[in-house]
This record gives C-alpha cells, structure tokens and sequence, in this order.
C-alpha cells in the first residue's frame, strides 16, 4: 500500500461511490453492520466523533435554554393510534414488543407473558413527551418549556445504509412548547440556524437551509425546515430538520395552558433533530480515496505518534517510546482556535509502523508524526498532514511542531470547509425553463444542485419522481424577482433547490 | 412552609422512609413514573445529574484505556439461547419485539410483520458484544480490547421503584477482553475500585468493596465485586458491580485468539456496570425532609440566584434582575476543586420568591443568593446554604460572596462525605455468634451494617432468606485471623457484611 499509485480504499470514489463509502467505513473502523438486520455496531473511532458532535451541539442546544431529559424508549400502542388518527402518512414501520417473558419449552426458549398492551419501539418521541408536557403545562407560567433528549431511535429499515439509514440510529430529538404562535416560529427558525452553523463550523460541512416543500413536511407540521448538504457524488443528503407544528400537536396531545387573559389555549410546539447521519455526511463531504478525513474540531484525536521501533535493540527502542511520549508530554495542555484542547496519543500497538500509518491515514487523523532513532539525535520528527497526500511528509523540529500545532489544525479545519464550501457553490446550476431541467436531470451522471423558479404546490410532481429528482428546499435566501414556475409555467417569486439525494 | 416547624417533604424519613423517598423524587422535579408500566421519565434536574455522573466516571473510565462505543438495543433470541444453554439462572423477564410493522384494520393500529426470529430489548449486552468481539479478536495483538456504551436496559419489572429498579434504566457496561487470567483479574479488582473513587469523591457516599457470595455472582462469573453504600434507613444499596468472567463467557461466545506461542486460547473478560440507580442512592444518602442535597461536585447548578421582586416599581425591578446578573457574571470562569467550572444562573420564573426558594431547597441546589432592592444599597447578598437548615440565611457581601463560594462548594462537599462515612462506621456492628446476629436481625427496625465472620459458601443460607438477610460482600478490608463462622460453625479467617438490603 505504499506504493505512490496504490490508495488506501478500493473502488476509489470515482469508480464507485457507494461502495467507496462501505470500504470507507469498514477501513477506517467506524462501523460495521451487526448481525442483528439493519442494526449496526457503532466502533470507537465512529463513536469518538458522535461524542464530538454530542458535546459540541449540546453546549449549542443548552446555550438556547434548552434542558436535557430522557423518555420511555416503548410508547404505548394506544398514544400511536390517537397520533394516527390526527395526522395522514404517519410511517408505520416500527418495532413491537408484545411479550415481557421468555420461557424454556423443551429446550428453547420461546416468548411468553403476552402484554394486554402492544409497546412500540420510539420512532420519534413527540406522543410520549407530548404526554408528559400535557401534564406539565398548566399555566403560562410554565412555559416556555424546552426539553431535549440524547437517545436510539427505531424504524424498520428495508433498505439500510450504514449511518445514513439504519433499523436503530442515535440521534437528539428536541421538543419545545411556546404560548404564542411567534415563538414556535422564531424557535424553528432559531433550531435550524443552530444546525446550520453547528455542521458548517464543527463538521466543516457547508449547506443550504430552507423549507420543505408543503408536500414533504414532518407528518402535523405548518412548516419543516432543512439543512441540505452535497455529497462528493453530487447528491444532496437532509443532515437536520426542524418543525414548527404551530397547534396541530398540541391539540392531538392535548397540551393547554391558561394564558394571562385567563383563558386556556392550546401550546404551540416545535421539535428538531439530528442523527448518527450526521457521520456519514462527514465521510461523504471530507473523504478521498485513503479514507476518511475527519474535520479537527470534531476529531476524537487531533495528532498521533507514530515510533519507528526496529524490534533489534531494545536500549533503542526504549528511547524511542521514551521521545514519542516526550512529545505528547509537551503537547499537554495545549489548545487550538476558541481553546479546544488537543488530544494526542502514541500508537503503541505490536504492528508495523507501516501498518499503523495506513490505519491513521484510513481513519483520517489530520496529523500523524513519526519519530525514529535518528529524529532523536537532531531533535526532529517526521509530519504528515492529512489533507495532503498520504505520502507526503516533511521534517519538522521538535519546537516549530509544538508552536506549529494549533495553527495547522485551525488551518486543515479551514482547508476542509473552504473545499466543500467551493464544490458546493461551483455544483449550483441556475436553470429557468423546464426543457433545460429535464435535459439535466435526464443525464444519467447528473450531479449537484440546481436552482430554479418554483411556484410551491401542495403535491409532489410526478416528473419529479420519474427523474428520481426531489425538492431539497426552498432557500431562505431568497432574489425575489418575478420568475415562472419550471414546473407549473405559472408566475413565481420563489426558487427551490433540486437534487438526487440519500 | 416557611413555618420553623414545617418540613418541604411529607411525610419525613422517620415516619415513612419509602414515601419519603417518592415524594422527594418528585417535589425536586428529578423523575416521575410513566405511564407505561415500570418506565421513568428523568426530568432536567435528575437527568442533569446523570450528565454530571456519565461525564465525569466517563472520564475516568477513558482513563483507564477504554473506549466508548455502542451495539444494537436488539438481541436476537438464538443469542440469549446460546446463552442460557451456558449459564445458569439467566434472568428471564425481558422484552420482546415480535413485529416490526403496524397495520391498520378498521381503524385500529395492529402488529403485523412478524419478525422470523424475535428480538429480545438488551437486559445487558454481554450476548451482542462477544458477538463483536468474537470477529474483532483474533490474535494477541487485538488484546487487550477494552468497549464500554452509555445506553439503555430493559428488564421487565414487576414491584418497580423509581431509579431503584425500573424496566428501562440508563447505564454504562464495560466489557474486556485480555489474553491471560491476570489481567482479566486485575481489571475487574481496578474497574471496582474505579467505582469506588468515583462513588466516594463525587457523589460523596462512602462504600464498602468486596466480593459477593459465590451464589450471588453474576451468571458466568468467577467473582463478583461490589460496592454496597448505607442508605439513611439502614438499608444496604448495591451501586456498581465489577465480574471477572475468566473463560466461561468467552466460551459461550467463542472468543479465541492466537498467542504468541502460536496456540488458539479462549479470551479472559471481564464486564461492569453502573446505573441511574446512583441517582437513587445519592437521594437516600444525603437528602433530609425538606429534599434532596445534591453534593456540588455532581451538581447541575451549583448557585442560584433569587432576585426579590416587589412586581409594584418596574425601575427597582429591573435594578433588582442587573443586579442579580453582575454577580453571576463576576463568577463566570470561577472554579473549585480540581478546576471544576461552577454553574450559576438567575431564577427568573414568574413566581413568588417564596416559591423559588423551596424549589431550590428541595432540589438541594448547594448555595442560593438572595438579593433585593436594600441589598443593591449596600452591595450585600443574603447567602443559604443547603447543608444547613433552610431558614438558616446570614448576610454577605458580595466581595465576600465571590472570595467564598469556591472554598464553600468544597466543604459542602466534605460535610457531606464526612457526614455519610461516620453514619457508615457508626452502623456497622460487630457480632460473632448467631445467637447475636439472629437477635440483632429479628429486631423489626433493625438497620445497618453487621460485619461477622462468614465461611465462604456455595449455598445461600436459609435462615438469612426468612430474615430477609442478605451478605452484601467479603470485604476486601479483611483481618485475617481466626474466628468461627457464625452461620456453619467452622473456621474462618474472613468476615463478611450482612444487612437488609434493596
């Protein structure tokens, strides 16, 4: 694999996208596909980086007032059905636990202690939370309230795709309770902008936020708005949502309050989230065909060491370690931008250097050092950056790294978002009849955003579908000029953003 | 309830310590029962404290070389089949997901979809993790492999207490893997003592480490280690367990690795686990009649802030809020012990200020502040401290307060500590014949420790069940000499720890 022709991934994302990114996540050891269908096992280097975005947006998340909590993980069958009933198209692929037993017969072990009570698996928290805010909220005293939770979330997936679409994923679901219709819609707004700049800030991850077309609103909601994001192939993929659900779910709950005036109204809510998807949309922005690169800010190690140990003189190979460890001693302490702490290690694994270097490169760590006996004597260390190429390394004293280090950092965060933000503007294309919209799309390549006039309409066009083109948004930046409609013909002063997407 | 002679909690612990208990619970806002059967909700301040607790025994779980991940929620039923086949005693009351779809038939929501294999919610993930671990090991150089997941358990509960015992409680597992038996002993004495360390300097509940009986091992296990606290009605309360499961498990789950002799050999593993149960216990060490007192070190707040409101002189009013906010901003960036950053904020409910001060006394909130328009005149705050009584108040000034409020945390929390460890010595009673033990325990309000000596033994003893008895460990602390077992008869050197138990 050292070979300068040779890449750490095969197929390389020019041959196969979708299969670059399975390898991506096997490689790197972010993740695999458990036995268990749909289900996966999330690894220590993929978890590494949710706790980074755990920690990072929920300092965001508490900084608008919002509390942490945890809910049931079953919801009863009976507050699914009353949900049912208020809204059309709720998705009812869920897990159902029917008995609380397991009993041997003859052997095997079979369910047993049938519930009176079907439970489901939470999909997504809004009836049960919307349970207990129904009994919480009284008075306008009570309220605002804003409730937050950090949990696994189950929809029976046919199709799974790693991280972007599993049986069980992570995610954080925030439900927040307004007297006035104006606060649930600043609130909405206000969530997705949190959204918007956590993934442009910490996954280096540019995006277009708007609203969703009405057709494709979270099932209750007046408005869903989005944060779409493009994929190296030229897809969009939805990397956070937030509803405004003015009363429709308060009224389903039955969450009322006494307002001033002394009369009881019904709450106005939003609820918001994000997912494990949030880790996929890393690799799909930052990788390349070595591996994934993990934005600094959000990477579970910033720098390692790599010692070069010969295995032939054990006084040497001591002094090695004992120089690597030196290094990591001296990097204590030391923070990068906004005071972030670095975090370091020496790789002291019983495989080969070589080998180590490719797992490091695989796993994207933005700064690998290698030191041998000979950087000892000149006070040196070999550098590899990972936004360059992987085999690309220069020598480095030891004090000009440990001044070097958080600059660097800063710089490679820069250098990843400034590399997105370029792909995402150049992939735009502005496109105003309907004719040139079909051609582009009918490409069998077609890739990236376009941007064209859309009068928006209560249902989906069927073109659309065929084209296996959807409706990403309707940018809240908006000209606001007198267009026409590519798909209706009629008279618009919005545009919408269409893309293939996950 | 601002009388002397009223409590903020009824009933109080002398008159019923299980209702006591309850009412705590929930007058501080920390969790309440859900309506599905056995399941809590955990409200902001319970769950803060959680977050406290995941973060800083998460740190030093990291510390010792592992790290995080996550595995499936779901187990398929052959998994625990195997499993069963293998060990005795299996709990058996778990949820079982047969479905994963739902239909509508007459407007009624239905399971449908019958699932092939049922799945089985985690009661604990020793099945799905070696299920892992017996792909990702393969030789020597793969171990030691140290997992630990922050994550949700399901055991169906038939007599739930809330935070006690609940069908879904929040916890961390830590599961090792090592290849020789020493490490796999040393890990699973080092993870007990993590606890330890962590239980008695952070939640400041001192505890008693030992092993358990050899019937009261976990299934599968060569020893188990426990740490038992003393709640405050003599009750002993399991708070974090630590297994060496040598080969037994790894068997189970064929986990095998080539050594360096170039021999495949099973894994020696260990696991461990805490629980939001530590919740319940910190309640039932430190809380009196009038809440909870939460030790600060693991405190959501640390101080809060009641501006006094007169609601008549918008001016003073407004004068009142800045007031309050300058203070909470000159502690911004003040630490205590060890770094700890101190969290403040300003309660500004519409309530009486009245109502807010017992809010933060039962919530056991370490320092409140009170300030009104006289204490603006003369720079002055009224201070309370939690752990004394809560009418008990003096008058600072603010300079004074800023100098203090470190030193102060620091000693809330020693009071603490010093105030559960003398209640701990003092319980424990030192008895050498049954005819004692039997009089100590027919007694109906006996409580507290017996420490007598007990020759290990594979049977429980009858008479202690009748009793409701229970060894809660072997103590590591042992005297070594010569006694006579006070339930066989024979000799021993060891003495162990009996007590009623929860």
């Amino acid at each position: 694999m050292s070979k300068a022709n040779r890449t750490a991934i095969t197929p390389i994302r020019a041959e196969n996208f979708p299969l670059w990114y399975q390898s991506v996540v096997k490689e790197a050891e972010m993740a695999e596909m458990a036995h268990v269908r749909g289900c996966m096992v999330i690894k220590p280097w993929g978890y590494g980086i949710w706790e980074m975005i755990q920690s990072k947006l929920g300092d965001m998340i508490k900084a608008c007032g919002v509390e942490n909590a945890y809910f049931p993980l079953f919801i009863p069958l009976s507050y699914i059905q009353k949900e049912a009933e208020h809204v059309e198209g709720f998705a009812q692929e869920m897990a159902v636990v029917t008995h609380h037993r397991l009993e041997k017969h003859d052997g095997h072990l079979v369910p047993a202690g049938k519930l009176t009570e079907p439970l489901v698996v939470r999909p997504t928290s809004e009836t049960i939370i919307g349970e207990s805010f129904s009994k919480w909220i009284n008075s306008y005293r009570d309220l605002p309230i804003k409730i937050n939770q950090w949990c696994n979330i189950v929809r029976w997936e046919m199709r799974p795709r790693i991280f972007l679409r599993t049986t069980e994923f992570l995610w954080q679901e925030g439900h927040n309770a307004f007297a006035t219709a104006k606060e649930a819609l600043d609130d909405s707004m206000l969530m997705i902008d949190v959204y918007k700049k956590f993934v442009e800030e910490w996954l280096a991850i540019p995006v277009i936020s708007g609203a969703k077309p009405p057709y494709d609103r979270f099932p209750g909601a007046v408005e869903t708005y989005t944060i779409e994001a493009l994929m190296q192939d030229g897809k969009a993929l939805q990397s956070g949502t937030s509803h405004n659900l003015a009363q429709n779910f308060s009224k389903a709950a039955n969450i009322r309050f006494s307002d001033r005036d002394g009369e009881t109204k019904y709450a106005h809510t939003t609820s918001w989230g994000v997912s494990t998807r949030l880790i996929g949309a890393v690799i799909m922005t930052h990788g390349d065909d070595d591996g994934i690169r993990v934005p600094p800010k959000i990477a579970p190690l910033h720098l390692v060491v790599v010692p070069i140990q010969r295995g032939k003189d054990a006084q040497q190979d001591a002094a090695v370690i004992e120089y690597a460890d030196n290094i990591i001693k001296r990097l204590q302490g030391c923070t990068f931008s906004d005071g972030l702490p670095i975090t370091t290690k020496v790789d002291t694994k019983l495989i080969s250097s070589t080998e180590k270097r490719w797992n490091w490169v695989k796993k994207g760590v933005p700064i690998q050092i290698e030191v041998g006996p000979r950087d000892i004597e000149n006070d040196n260390a070999v550098i590899r950056i990972r936004s360059e190429g992987p085999l690309d390394k220069s020598v480095i004293s030891i004090d000009n790294l440990l001044s070097t280090v958080p600059s660097l950092l800063d710089q490679i965060q820069r250098d990843y978002y400034n590399k997105a933000k370029s792909r995402l503007t150049e992939s735009v294309t502005k496109i105003e009849t309907y004719a040139e919209f079909e051609k582009y799309f009918s490409s069998k390549d077609s890739s990236g955003f376009v941007l064209a006039p859309w009068l928006p309409s209560d249902q989906e066009d069927s073109r659309l579908k065929k084209m296996s083109v959807t409706i990403r948004c309707i940018p809240f930046d908006q000209e606001s000029r007198k267009m026409t409609c590519i798909l209706s013909g009629k008279e618009t002063s919005m545009t919408a953003i269409f893309a293939k997407a996950y």
